[in-house]
């Protein structure tokens, strides 16, 4: 078998152990999950983990960056769209999901923020998460200060509004899936629309 | 011994659990906590909790309404502060805390959050939570909409304002939790001032 085969077979097998691990941590939530579970959830043997991964805690680890790779890799914004499409394509994104072929956006989510509130307790995944963080709301304080500089935007603080939105982002989702509020991401929406935006349309 | 003098040791007897059970939730977290280790934090023999409790999920539901019921009654306005004060006391005692004498706000919230996430699965947790939800928001609602109707504040969606300041408080502390961000709270009080209640300031 060539190095590349090898790779590409590899790369296969982790694909199966991430996909068994999101159905098992959907079915077991986080604390009660064994690798037995994660086992039953693929054709492959159980073994084939141990080969990959150093454990639970490197195995969940993996799965903290593999799904927070695929949701920041998922977004998508046309290059050529203006300021405003482009900030309201990436709320609009943040809050209601992309669209992935399997587990939907909202199975994502419960895990994601199950781990969230884990990272109180937890060094590593606190650091996986604040890099995640770092990215998401970079992105929307990028898009509010090319508009600025643009001229298209008010002068604001582009960091602080960039922060405030990301924050009602993650509120709006977490209200949904802790509170079952089915509207809560559609209400943010709207909110940051007529209370935070308005804040980069000249008043007058 | 009296009636009423058995009430108040029966109180005494559920505040010396509803403690301890503070402190075995401190130390083990919500889904690995055992009757025993909530036991072995009180100099009182563990049958008491059976008798006042039926079963751990029983006592759990009922140490989530003693925490909401004690930050809710901690939250202290002066009845003839204006609707500014009134409006940004609410803020501030939700996002940095009333003064408890034991166990400080930030112990309190750590747990708060974690058995907000586990919400997702337990209905009854669900409903503690929602009502918890509409009574904080509802308070900040009113006050808005107080200082509507006296014409101190512009004629904003009250309800939408309500709503968004209550998720940008919540965010922020599960931040400051979560990702260790200490000034969480303190960001999204400067936030909350530029970019939302500027609405509430006639503009010219």
């Amino acid at each position: 078998m060539s190095e590349s085969r090898e790779k590409v077979s590899s790369k296969d097998t982790r694909e199966i152990i991430m996909e068994a691990t999101f159905r098992a941590l959907s079915k077991h939530g986080y604390k009660d999950l064994r690798m037995r579970d994660i086992g039953e959830e693929m054709e492959l043997t159980r073994q084939v983990i141990h080969y990959h991964f150093d454990g639970k805690y490197d195995l969940l680890s993996s799965f903290l960056k593999h799904i927070i790779d695929q949701y920041e890799g998922s977004v998508e914004v046309n290059e050529d769209a203006d300021v405003r499409t482009e900030l309201n394509a990436r709320i609009d994104q943040c809050l209601f999901g992309p669209e992935f072929e399997e587990f939907g956006h909202w199975d994502r989510m419960k895990v994601y923020h199950e781990l969230y509130t884990y990272a109180q307790n937890d060094g590593e995944h606190r650091e996986i998460f604040n890099d995640h963080y770092d990215r998401i709301r970079n992105s929307i304080v990028e898009v509010i200060e090319e508009g600025i500089e643009e001229g298209t935007f008010e002068d604001v603080d582009a960091h602080r509004m960039g922060q405030l939105i990301t924050d009602v982002i993650h509120a709006a989702r977490g209200r949904r899936i802790s509170l079952g509020h089915e509207d809560a991401p559609e209400e943010a929406r709207n909110a940051i629309d007529e209370f935070i935006l308005d804040s980069l349309h000249d008043p007058n």
